[in-house]
Formats: structure tokens, sequence, C-alpha cells
């Protein structure tokens, strides 16, 4: 009977398979594009009985994503050694760690490019989709789950399809989402979004019943997101970023509603922006990659009335709640395609906010959000260039140090560029923010120091700018000295390059890890 | 009687300036917004008198343009210490040289992105506005000549205007430009310009008469573009792009009629994009901001049927025949403000090719458009990072090495960043193409070493991937040696780490400029 209400075209019911009967339909080399994004909507049950079969039987594929999968499933594979190739992003330490040995080939992309490229066939062609759903209409198409990802993309391009129905996902889910597939330039219509809550699709996924395989029910909600309370350093963060708001609306260049706000994933973007809750700002809107949740409570605390995305990452106490009371969030909430929750088009025009973590950033503006001392890759850039490069406002946040001070998240030259100095018009520590915006670089550089650096590394930092500008130069900058930070790094476990024998900072005062 | 037809609008008939008089309406500390736009369309009077009063009264303006003037315009401003702050591009060889001293702040920006930062209040209040024009309407609106750049904006914005009417540029050009200003976001319309020939503003700029402080008259045509005929290596570049394009019309991602182009401004990219004349592709447009000689060549061989840009840059010869025939391109070419020639928006939903030329790349496909050895600006980044960011195909092309092969322009490391590894899909030089799409870091490293790198420095490049692969990391890098090319260039002038006494290559085979 629950099967029933949740598989609702009869062609279908010939093949429900296990999960382990539909890996199999996963061939050596295939391209497999799978649904699943920051942990939302993945395959709960074929992608990981993949992962097994694929150790037992040497099987390598290439695997496209929306963004990153829940419970260890790129971690499993990666163990397995099942992937040849991995894009556009990941954020598992197993999968990091051969990705940073050379074994597994992974492509770092703007999270709205894949669907683009995978269209105009800068991508292999997808042999197999895996897309996870609530349920399947009359007509055989796909009702997502708590992601959209790439999911139309992978369902339209591939040749095979398996759905996986997961009853952990209420029905009522149903109505959520808003899908819509663009036609090829340069026939191209135009994305007709044209306010956070605007609807421009449909609430399924369309796909060819004739390409579907295999039917796998499964029963088990995403993997929670780690939230972490606000602490200290982001709560003085998001102080200093309040600050900044009230101070664009004192000037009128902002309303008390400010603009649609997009956020970064993860513990410090979401502390971030719980800063509104206790905020002057209401009315709030969020045109977003993700909902985590901080969303809800911004919902709950009548702060924020309406919020797109492509996503729900949130703990599992906040899913709960969710879930509960679904019928308060239906009409203020939309998941759409991620080529459309971070299409450029909508982003300048609607006039994002966009609120992204870096890895480091230099004195110049320039951003790292991938790399750890120019080399290993941590995730990858997700949508943060999407939303970067078309807002309004371009903002980064990030810790001014951590590991009790050995690490300097402010340095002379960024070890990987992510975001170009054009491209950032905010930047925001424990230590204070830096509005760049009308700054030449000289300008930015002492802002930066004045504002940003932590205490500890202010000086060695004002010494690498003075000697630079002596070298003169629109970037003053000392090429044998600018990495210097990072191989000392590397080197002696610490950027601080005079005080090797004894921290300056203690341990107590600055642990961010 | 001239005049008359020129100056329909009767109030300014009072306020018929010399360009001495309109001149002593800058004020000191003023923010100047001035037409003129690589070359086209700027102030040939009042701002040269202005350059020249600022050196006598020391006087000093914040200077916005389009994008770079004629006639050594800003080389006067920079020789009378007239400019404190300059923005968004410039290209003038004094002016650089007291940017790279420190003595002017340069804001080198986005050429999309002037006039939205000025519209938010990003940027300071526009106090007096000097806009070229063919003439005034009957409203007292101005037609502007052989750019639109910012001057809608600087219009809109300015408490004071000065408007230049250049009776060297016929009336007849009158009905090639298309303006429109955009609401501010969130209340921002959908942009419906949906092909290269979409109209959807206005044939003049709309403006406050009662602002208008001064009209002056002048006869100058624009300073000519200096366009270099195809050399061997850029007749080599053009070959390996068409060859490219032609692969891609055979495997079916393009027809013969490509995807709309752009094609940075300078010798290189006109180069290349005149390679199209003997391609086998035919029914071309182009959507970009600078229409160049070669576009001209390629509407005359009948090999483009339409243009969009925001100016019109050519060579005096060009430029000759180009009036002669006017009525041939009228219905050919339409010129657009610049943030909508470059507007991430359209750029997407067209589908634009994007060529642009680099100063250099490395290997993993990062670019630098702007900063010689990471430190002296060149130029700026230009509209090359509208186009990269969201084109359907984002191209660079440089030679491999230039200064008889003692720069090498792949290199390990970028010494600036202006175009990071997301935004790249091809890069070419005279050695050959490396396609970079599909490819992950290493895979990328090694198609360029192979494709790209001059015999010169391929041996060099081989034995830093190699060794840096040795350290492991998605990107692998040697952070001591990655700038080591480029301290060796101002060290001992040359890139080539092993033979300083004796160039591999002979001057008469490799003379890059």
């Amino acid at each position: 009977m629950m099967k029933d209400n949740r598989l609702l075209f009869d062609k279908y019911k010939s093949k429900i398979f296990s999960a382990d009967k539909a890996a199999k339909l996963i061939r050596n080399g295939d391209v497999v594009g799978v649904s699943g994004f920051t942990k939302a909507g993945d395959s709960k049950a074929v992608l990981p009985a993949f992962a097994e079969r694929a150790g037992e039987e040497n099987l390598q594929i290439t695997l496209i994503t929306g963004a990153s999968l829940g419970y260890n499933t790129d971690g499993a594979l990666a163990t397995n050694h099942a992937l040849a190739k991995r894009m556009p992003f990941q954020a598992d330490s197993t999968l990091r760690k051969e990705i940073n040995a050379g074994n597994i080939l992974y492509i770092d992309q703007h999270l709205s490019e894949t669907a683009e490229q995978l269209h105009n066939g800068d991508l292999p062609k997808i042999n197999i989709a895996i897309v996870e759903a609530i349920g399947v209409t009359e007509e055989g198409y796909l009702i997502p789950t708590t992601s959209v990802g790439n999911s139309a993309t992978f369902l339209a391009m591939a040749d095979r399809i398996i759905i996986e129905i997961n009853e952990a996902v209420p029905l009522e889910f149903n109505g959520v989402h808003d899908i819509k597939l663009q036609k090829k330039s340069p026939n191209r219509e135009i994305l007709e979004v044209t306010s956070c809550e605007t609807r421009v699709g449909d609430t399924y996924i369309k796909l060819d019943p004739n390409k579907v395989e295999a039917i796998v029910y499964t029963n088990k909600p995403d993997a929670p997101a780690r939230i972490a309370d606000p602490d200290k350093k982001t709560i003085s963060i998001a102080k200093h970023l309040m600050q900044f708001f009230e101070k664009e609306v004192e000037e009128g260049k902002l309303t008390k509603s400010l603009l649609p706000l997009q956020a970064g994933i993860g513990k410090i973007a979401n502390a971030v922006l719980a800063g509104f809750l206790n905020s002057p700002f209401e009315d709030l809107k969020m045109y977003s990659e993700v909902l985590q949740d901080s969303t809800f409570q911004l919902i709950d605390a009548g702060k924020m009335n309406f919020a797109s995305a492509s996503s729900i990452t949130v703990s599992e106490e906040c899913y709960a709640n969710f879930i509960k009371n679904f019928k308060n969030y239906k009409d203020k909430i939309v998941l759409r395609p991620q080529n459309i929750s971070n299409s450029a088009e909508v982003i300048r025009r609607l006039g994002i906010i966009a609120i992204n973590t870096a890895i480091e950033f230099d004195i110049y503006g320039n951003v790292n959000s991938t790399h750890l001392t120019g080399t290993r890759m941590m995730n990858g850039i997700g949508g943060s260039g999407d939303f970067a490069r078309n807002a309004h406002l371009s903002i980064f946040v990030c810790p001014s140090i951590s590991k009790e001070g050995r690490i300097s998240h402010v340095v002379p030259m960024v070890s990987h560029t992510d975001h170009t100095e054009h491209d950032v018009d905010i930047l925001v520590t424990d230590q204070g923010l830096a509005d760049l915006r009308n700054l030449a670089p000289r300008e930015r550089a002492q802002k930066i120091i004045d504002n940003c650096v932590h205490p500890a590394y202010k000086e060695q930092m004002q010494s690498y700018f003075d000697r630079a500008k002596l070298k003169q130069g629109h970037t003053p900058h000392i090429l044998q000295e600018a990495f210097s930070w990072h191989t000392s790094l590397d080197e002696e476990g610490t950027m601080q390059l005079q005080t090797k024998a004894e921290s300056l900072v203690s341990k107590k005062d600055f642990s961010f890890s």
C-alpha cells in the first residue's frame, strides 16, 4: 500500500530490484551520474552496494554527482579503488587522501557548470543515472527528495536509469521542487527567475520511462550535517558582518531586508548566518545552494520569509522538526537544479549577497577556497565562484588564525587562487572586516593588515608589505618570499617566521581547528 | 548649419564653450566619468585641456572611463599628476609607470562591473561626466559616437555634464547604438537580449538637460588602432584554433556557424580572428566588447553577418572604409553599454566562444592577464573575466615564448591569477592547443607541456612537474620553486634556468615582442 503511493507507474513494478542486483547494472568504465548534494538526496543503497562489488570485481567508474555524498559512500568507493575520475565536488577524508596521492583524478568544478558541460558535450556521456526519489508519478516521472543537484541533467542524458525510492522522506515533500532544463545555446531561453520565489518549471523530473532499468526501495534519512554551536570566533565574524550591514542600511545602500542571501556550507557559514537572529534585519530571503540549520532558525524566528536552494542539509534535530512541522515550511522553500540555484543570470539579476568561507586570503584580496599549501585539495570550490563572480556583494569569511596560531589564514600571497581580487568585495575574520570596494591593491593591503590579520602575525605581514613596496609594482610582492609562510608551515610546522621556539599565542585563546 | 544638425536642443546653445573654458568646470577632487572605450569615443578636447590645467594648478581627480583612452590623454594626465585614482582599465605607458611606482592608485576591474558598482553606491558618486556625442536630440539627449562604454551610467549619475560634439563622426552613425539602463536589484528586470541582434533600448542616452553645463565642439577622429599583420606565430595560433573548431563541428558539438564570438583587443586576438577568413565557417556572429579590423574583414568577406560590441576600434584605413561604406555595415552592427556587451546573463544565454590573450598561463590552466612577474601592471583584466567566466568555451591564447626565448609564456605557476583553472577550457600557443575540458590537474599539466610549451622550455617544465608530483597533492607544486622562472627573469634576464650563457633559441625564429 505504502509502495503503491510512491510508485504510481505500473510498468516499473516488474523492475523492483534489490540494491545488490541493481548495482550489477553498473558496468566497468561507466560514467555514472548520481543524485546527492552536500549529503542530501544521495544514493543510499545502490552506490554503496556497487562500492563493495567494485572492490571484489576490480571495477572502476567515473562518478559525477551534484556535490558531496553522505554516509562515507565516497570513502567506500575510494577504498575499493572504484573511482577513476570524480567530479564536481567531494568532502570525504578517504577520497581526499586518494586524490592528493594522485590515485584518483578529481575535477573541481563550479557547481553551476557540470550540467552545462554535460549538455554541451564537454564531458563524457552519462551511461547510467542513479537518482533518489520520494516516488514516481503516473507518467513514470521522478519526484526528488532533499536535493535536486544535477539529477535532471543526469536523467535526461543517461542511457540507463536506476531510481531509489526512499520511504524515509515523507510524500508531503512532493511540490517543493522546481525543475527546468534549458535549451542549448544559441537558442537558449531567458531563465525567468525574477525573485527567490519565482517558479519556472515542474515539481518532478521528466524522463524516458524506457530507460528505467531498476527501482530500489530504501528507508534511510540523509546523513545529518555536523553543526557546531557558534563559538567566540564565529560570533566575532558574525558581529563584524552585522555591523557592516547596519552601516550599509544607514547609508541607504541596502534596505532592512538586505538582498537575497547566499551562504556557503559548513560550520562557519552556518554560524555567521545565525548572527542574523539577533540582528535588526527582517523579511530576509535566501537564494543559495544549501538550506542549513540556520535557515530554518531564521524562518522560525520570523526573520526570513523565503529560501531557495538546491538541497536541504541539516542536523538530525533540525530535520526532525522540519518534517514534523513541514506544513509551516512548504510554501517558504523551493529546491532547484544546481545550474539554476547557482545561475549567473539569476545571481546578478537578484543582486545576491554571497557569504562564503575561505581557506586563506591574501593582502590584495585573492581567495583560496580549495588547496592546503597550494597543493593538497580540501573539498572543492563548490558554488562559491558561481556566487562571488556575479554577486551584488561578494564576502569571504575565515578565522584569522588556527592550530593554536601556527596557521594564519591571511597570507602574503594565496598559494592557490580560486577567487581573484576582481571578485572579492569584503573580507572578514574574527579580528575585523575589510571593505575592499573602491580600493586599489596598496590600499587593500593596508586595510587587510589593519583589520583582518591576527596580532600575532601583524608585524610579520607589515614587514612583508613594506619591503615589497620598496620593489615597486602595482601589486607589490617579493616573489622569493611570497610563499615563505606556507613553506615554513610545511617545514617548521608554523607560519610564524620569527618565533619558532615559542608561540606568540596561547593555546587557550586561539583554538581553531 | 552643420552645428544645427548636431545640436537640436536650443537650450544648450548658450552653453557652447571652448575646451579650456569647459575644463574649468572640473573641480579639484572631482570624480569624473568620461566616455571612451579602447580609444574609441573618448574626450578629445576637454580632458586633454584639463590635463594641462591640472599641471598648472595642481589639481587631482578620480577618473573613471569605459576602458582605455586614446591620444595620450591618460599619459598627459599622469605626467601632470592629475590622477589620484583611475579605473577600470588603461593602456598607456606613462600612466602605467606611475601606477607601478605607486603614485597613482589604479583599480583594475571587470569591465562589466564598474557601472554595477556605481549604481550600487560601491564607488564614489560621479561629480561630472564628459561624454563625446555625434549630436544632441530635440529632447537634449545624447547620441554617442564610436563607443558606448559606461557613458549612460555616467550621465545618469553625474551632477554636471559636459558634452563634446565631434563633427568628425558622421551623423549617419545615429541609430547604431542600443542603450538601456537596468533597475537596481532586487527589482531588476530580465535583460531580454536573446541574440546578437536583439535591441532592447534607445539609440540615444537619456539625460537631465538641466545638468548640462557645457557643449564643446571637436573635429578629431579616434586614435587609430595599431594593427599588425598576422605573423608566423599568430598564424600558427589561428591555425591550431581553426583545427580545433573544425573538430568540434565534426563531432557535432558546434555547427558551421559556431556560436557568437568574443575576442580580446590587440594584435594577437585580431590576427587570430582573421584566421576565420580562410576557414570553412560561415554565418558567424560576434558578441564582444570591441569591433576590430578583423570584424570588418569578416563582414566584407561574407563570413560574418552581425557584430555586437561596446566600441569600434580600428586602423585608419579600416575606419575610412567603414565610414565610406557605412550603409553596408549599419544593419550589421550594434553598440551597447559595456555592462550589456559584457553581461553575464547574455554571455551565458548566447553561449559565447570567448578568445582572450594571456600574458602567461601555467601548467594547471590558471591565467595571468595583467601583471608582469606578479607585480607590475600591464593594462588590466578588461572584459576577459566577464567572458571567460560565463562563456560556452573559454579560450586563452599567447605566444609560447618571447624576447628571443628569454620569456616563456607558459610557466610552472602564474605569478598573478586573473582567471582560475575553473574558468579556462582551451589554451593555445604557436606550439599547439591544449583542450583542458574533462581533465584533472595532473592530466592538464602533461597536456599543456606536450602541446603548448616551447621546445626550449619543455625539459625544464617536465622536470618541474615530475619533481612536483613526487611531493604529492591534487595540484603538485614545489612552492619554493614555483616562481623561480620569474625571479630568474628579474635577476638573470631569462627564464631559462639551465642555459644562462647561451640561448637555446635563435633570435630569428622566435622574435615575439
